[in-house]
């Protein structure tokens, strides 16, 4: 493990200092194991040195626990919390054209892994704290070691453990680099649900001239797969995009072209939004499923949610119209994110940093883009937990 | 290889003893190479004290040929000849009671790997030429070591060879074991045809929450299916079933359930009969193909034929009749046979021992079949070869 960079007090400040130190820990998927690089140690020690009180909630199994960390500072409300993730994808290839972990600038750019996804948001949030000073109320941090990968360990055990303890914010705001090309184009007001489904059809193997002697489990599955594609799920709802069902993968695996396979399996993805629920997609799959004779394992990975308008996202929008000069498009497209375990506890947005370099060969960011970012947490920080009481939640 | 079994003459009219140094000689595939264990040599000494002139025509690469035989005895029409394969499958499992290729009788009853598909069937021919002494006319066997295998060094470039010496049988018998459960039920005097395709279709991979910025290969390959599945092909004919398709397998072999893959393929058979030829359908899986954006590769194995009535089927049932009792059924169901390539050269019909066992643990034949398929060669001999000239094909 790295040791966790020392970094002087006025760095703090600086959130391309915190960024580039955050880059230097090697904190991608080790096999199955996330591995920290000492990103959160690093964290620990800059949030404690900023007044908070840090909480290491390292959880699953032994010799392969995720770390997590809940910090937080002052009492009472307003509680604006701050979730993000510390780990990252992996390179993934020897293209880039600068060390994906060494935190290189070159040109004003920031290039790394993770660079916007998204320990350059957790280093603008950091930076903006310790611009911003005494604060009323509550600022905390939900930060965890497992986003990219099985996510099981992470935030959804911490936000259990925040019930538990009764740490409930006013509203969250997520790092997650929501703005497709340019920083304030866009707020993520919500996600999509999403569901996972294997459909697993049994027949009885047999020469391919003989099919009255056999019964074909492709053709079964096929029966099944051609129900529920005819299915329009819906035609999309004034906050979401339709839903959309995707078949990705379908495997028999048999060589032999003369013979009727055993067995035959599929699996699909369903992206769903507020017409649904995935209580209620399960209950449809398993029904088309058991008609066509197939047996179908439904995981169900996050429900749609979308954060009312309110306080959170309107002071948000202001604070990213005030430093951008964009007013920033609510959105509830694109993938899944920890927001989905965040959603059941309090109000949450995500905006972060443009997301065009994301998972992709020389991830990076401009400078100037993390000290907007930072700037604009910094003047939600101020708005949000100095508005009138009234206006709470 | 096993060296040849040595018959005393009187043996040679024997069908047992025939079939039990056949069945001494290991003749299954040796991973993709035809061996033949010495079942040709055998087969050919006898052939040739029976007074046949050989030929040996072994085809295909060499070190990896298939060995063949045309044997030919007499001149002139009538012409009948028998056509045969000395490969087998192989055993497949451990499970025998006996050693497959040990020629084992126990009980009446011959077990071993080519019992009755078809080394049984080769001996009784052989044996009823034995009985049947001096004949008019020509006889000949046309013997493959290919049949079970790929099947393209085989019978199909024998009768090309045939075909080029101006070799024109004026009927065929097939030895396969075309009787479902008892000597007698059935003669084939067709098949339908056969015709293998595999659709690839080719996308852009994506993630799965942005179906709109990838192009899913396995709906496009869904869909492709869905049009080729939609057509019902015929309802069958006066002589054969309806054509048959068939998905053997498909296959995306994607792990990841948030990716959208960038390939698909699909495989699959048709059995189609004279409503058909392998062009038709051939033309008509590339236009479903095409418009699906689906590649398609299609191979034809064999197309639809029927021999029409006249005297091989006829006589041949007369013979099976005289022999069991039994008026056999004329059927053009179930699997291609080597038929398909004689087809196209001369009048073609199969008959054979009782297939039950065939390609499974414990491949068997009784004495009393093989004696009696024996009689009922040796009376088509007889007929066919010594009947009214008028009467020729």
């Amino acid at each position: 493990m790295t040791e966790p960079v020392p970094l002087a007090a006025p760095e703090l400040a600086d959130p391309v200092a915190l960024a580039r130190a955050l880059l230097a820990c090697r904190s991608d998927m080790a096999g199955d194991i996330p591995r920290d690089g000492g990103a959160q140690a690093a964290l620990a020690g800059w949030l404690e040195a900023l007044g908070f009180s840090v909480t290491l909630l390292p959880f699953g199994p032994a010799g392969a626990q995720t770390p997590n960390l809940f910090a937080r500072r002052g009492s009472g409300a307003p509680h604006l919390c701050f979730a993000g993730h510390t780990d990252v994808v992996p390179p993934g290839d020897d293209a880039w054209t600068a060390d994906p972990f060494g935190g290189v600038v070159e040109d004003g750019v920031l290039i790394g892994r993770g660079a916007v996804d998204m320990k350059g948001a957790i280093a603008a949030f950091v930076a903006a704290v310790a611009r911003a000073g005494a604060l009323p109320g509550t600022v905390s941090l939900l930060i965890t070691g497992d986003e990219e990968g099985p996510a099981q360990d992470g935030t959804v055990r911490v936000v259990a453990w925040m019930r538990v303890h009764g740490i409930v914010p006013d509203g969250c705001i997520v790092g997650e680099p929501t703005n497709p090309s340019v920083l304030g184009e866009m707020i993520k007001n919500g996600r999509r649900g999403s569901l996972n489904a294997t459909l697993v059809a049994s027949g009885v193997q047999g020469h391919v001239a003989y099919p009255h002697l056999a019964d074909n489990p492709v053709h079964r599955l096929l029966d099944c797969i051609a129900e529920l594609r005819g299915r329009v799920l819906d035609e999309g709802s004034a906050d979401f995009a339709p839903s959309s069902l995707q078949f990705t993968s379908i495997d028999v695996g048999n060589p032999a072209g003369n013979v009727i396979p055993g067995r035959a399996r599929a699996r699909f993805n369903i992206r769903f939004n507020d017409h649904h629920t995935g209580a209620s997609l399960r209950d449809w799959i398993a029904s088309v499923a058991q008609a066509h004779g197939c047996l179908a394992e439904i995981a169900i990975s996050g429900e749609a949610f979308r954060t009312p308008a309110g306080p959170l996202v309107g002071l948000l929008a202001d604070a990213v119209q005030a430093e951008t000069g964009r007013r920033p498009r609510l959105d509830t497209g694109g993938g899944t994110s920890d927001a989905r375990f965040i959603a059941s506890l309090c109000p949450v947005a995500e905006f972060g940093l443009v997301g065009a370099t994301m998972h992709k060969t020389d991830e990076q960011v401009s400078l100037d883009d993390l000290e907007r970012l930072s700037a604009i947490y910094a003047r939600l920080l101020h708005d949000f937990l100095t508005r009138p009481a009234e206006a709470a939640r």
